[in-house]
């Protein structure tokens, strides 16, 4: 290992490994640049990924380049800290040191302080049958693959004789209505009704029917009531039908069951379905809990004290959706001041200051229905409509890393919002759309285990 | 079956099929726009590929969806066309039918006027077991692997402290001097020597060796001598090294094994390597030679008549790197050109007008070696450097698809020449980067054959 993970002599080597480079990871990265300590941060993938506008990646508005930038290159500036590929896969409390892989080869990397960002992976409630069918959207991967079936429905529905299958091709199930169901189905419901026109001559992809379930009685739960209602309003204009108290019993390849009173709605024929309902901790969550014996919430998030740490371990930070406090919510802004707070904190200790816990401001939050249109609260602010939509850009602007993304992302968002485009459409052999007997050899993927890519 | 392929009572309903919508496909589509005939397109995939430009999606320059537009959105306009997705898989020249799958329902398509234009695949001279371990260029599947490899090389080289096996994983092996070759030979060069400035800590990835081999004695053996000079002396500047008159001799995981005389030839330590030195024919033209009885040449691509159908079956056209025809290269141009005579020569038959026999009009080649630098022959012209450069631009912007296309690809194209950004470096699961043992269960593909997606 080549990691400038030496002795610790004196603080100018105080050794703090970040794990995951989310939201979390990065801002606390980014607040240690100038900070008395050599940073390494340990990501499994080389990306640093702006997961909320991961949904416009899985509908062919935004490239994965621009929602996804290289770690390294976003940090290349902050010349005391390392971005290694690796996945930590365990972790050693006494030793202060952590077990990493590497395409199968096992390192390990030793730390003074840790911080453990490595966020939360899709909840299936114990029916982790239905991920099959209805991937989550967390990862790049996630977003390819749901971005190959829901363009890949149209095509296989365009010849498609059979009006029922048809029908099913076209019926478009999502899971969950908080804020990533939410802007699911309005995008689908958008980009079949305004993206698709004129592309088709046998299927009218308008007709397109897309359903919105959630096991509980409101649309945005998190959101205040005026803005609940006026977000079903605006998808309901779109023509996302809405079915709320529903509980889903059964998923597989040929579509969704429910716990409806409804027989219509017990059974939905679907192709494409779509998983936005749960979240759980990230594998590391706990192996961490294994190793310091902290609690873990039933979410499996480890629960900190109120300065972030694990307690007994002063020198673990818990930030971002792992991270159980408060009972503060798993998004972006929280991730963001929790990493921020974690990094503070370790400059604070270097130089002798009293340390503080942390506390949460919350700046509010926002969900996109559809172009021109997104519910927003911002302090005591509620913004809905274009007003909303505004507030939605600018803020997601700001926040996008690095200023040739957020060029770009203009860019393609011109194109969409403005124009009709849905130009990031390309369905691979990887991503979806390759059935064993269907495709060519020379289609199969050419790469042997032995390389240690994919296989 | 859904598609417009009715019985033919008169011209109106002239049922052209095109399989295959690349530069040949594509452009007799469009030159069938205001044609008395219904035109149908079979591709099994669902984008125009740009493939000139695949290059640069395999160096990080551009995104997918740039240089492969839906062929459906490409073509929405055009009212007598419609865009089916599906793999022909035979042929049956007394019925004029043919057999398609998608995704393993198996359909059939009739005919009256067959343009097959399917394109070469990769050929590796009958030693298919370098494959796997050195991809060629062809898709977008292609394209995205090779980025992968190329990005994670470094990656892996960042944390290797075995100075031998870091060389091994920053050595990369072209093997071929075509275009595509000394294309990917400059850019690998010039991203690793401008590109990832400042990414690194541990490696200096301007140390990157980049070994260009072909087995004649000639770099872009289809240029005029002046221009092979030139691009010689180029690539030396960039820091690549060629070797003419050396044959590979064996490539595996480790590396490549070579017929030099040169010790330090023999055996090259490689972790990435491309091929770019052989097309054959794609698998279709079989089918289509059996089912006809057309000679085909040593690559497998069908002998046709001069004016591109295939002997004895006039209603049969095969065009551009299928189509064997007068030593006729296998290039851009000339498929643009034989899908267009194709094209007109059906609409005049069905005018009962003379028709013609194919003449290609060589409007020359062009080659990029970096930014600013490339080799072009324009009829009696010969451009080099920055003006040679130049042309190419005006070249490849003029014939990319679509017009938000060329609005996105000029600002990658200024991100990346002007600025120093490679923005496309996202690594996926699905592309790379994933050993069986290293990864966690949840970036394991989660869906089921059952779906006829990828498993």
């Amino acid at each position: 290992m080549t990691s400038p993970t030496g002795t610790t002599d004196g603080t100018a080597h105080h050794r703090v490994v970040i794990v995951g480079c989310g939201f979390g990871g990065l801002f606390a990265a980014r607040a240690l640049r100038r900070g008395p300590v050599q940073v390494t941060v340990v990501d499994r993938t080389n990306h640093h990924l702006f997961q909320p506008l991961l949904y416009q990646l899985a509908t062919g508005i935004l490239s994965s380049g621009e929602i996804a930038p290289p770690i390294r290159d976003v940090l290349r500036r902050q010349r005391n800290t390392q971005v290694l590929l690796g996945d930590v896969t365990g972790i050693d409390a006494d030793r202060r040191s952590l077990a990493v892989q590497t395409l199968g080869s096992q390192w390990e990397i030793e730390y003074d302080t840790l911080i453990v960002a490595t966020g939360a992976a899709q909840s299936y409630f114990g029916r982790d049958e239905f991920a099959a069918a209805a991937p989550g959207l967390k990862t790049l991967d996630d977003a390819l693959e749901i971005r190959s079936r829901i363009f890949g429905a149209f095509e296989l529905a365009e010849r498609e004789a059979d009006p029922e299958e048809r029908r099913r091709l076209m019926t478009f199930v999502v899971v969950g209505a908080g804020p990533t169901g939410v802007e699911m189905a309005g995008q689908i419901a958008e980009l079949s009704r305004r993206s698709l026109g004129h592309n088709f001559r046998s299927i009218d992809p308008r007709q397109v029917r897309v359903v919105l379930l959630d096991g509980s009685q409101q649309v945005l739960a998190s959101f205040p009531e005026s803005l609940q209602r006026r977000a079903v309003k605006a998808l309901g204009r779109l023509g996302v039908e809405i079915h709320l108290g529903v509980r889903v019993t059964g998923i597989d390849a040929h579509g969704v069951e429910t716990s409806s009173d409804d027989p219509a709605l017990q059974t939905v024929p679907s192709l494409v379905k779509i998983w936005a309902a749960g979240v759980q901790a990230s594998p590391l969550g706990q192996a961490l809990a294994e190793a310091t014996g902290a609690a873990v919430d039933r979410a499996g998030r480890i629960k900190v004290r109120d300065d972030c740490t694990v307690p007994g371990h002063p020198e673990i930070f818990v930030v971002g959706d792992l991270m159980a406090l408060d009972e503060l919510p798993g998004v972006a802004e929280v991730a963001m001041q929790s990493g921020i707070h974690a990094a503070r904190t370790i400059t604070r200790r270097l130089r002798g200051k009293a340390e503080k816990p942390f506390r949460y401001r919350d700046l509010g939050s926002m969900a996109t229905i559809s172009r021109f249109r997104a519910v927003v609260t911002l302090g005591r602010l509620r913004l809905s409509g274009f007003m909303g939509w505004l507030a939605w850009l600018f803020v997601h602007l700001a926040f996008l890393t690095g200023f040739k993304n957020r060029v770009a992302t203009i860019a393609s968002w011109t194109v969409a919002f403005v124009g009709h485009g849905r130009p990031e459409r390309a369905i691979t052999a990887h991503q979806g759309l390759r059935s064993a007997p269907a495709q060519p050899a020379e289609a199969a993927p050419r790469v042997g285990p032995e390389l240690g890519w994919r296989e």
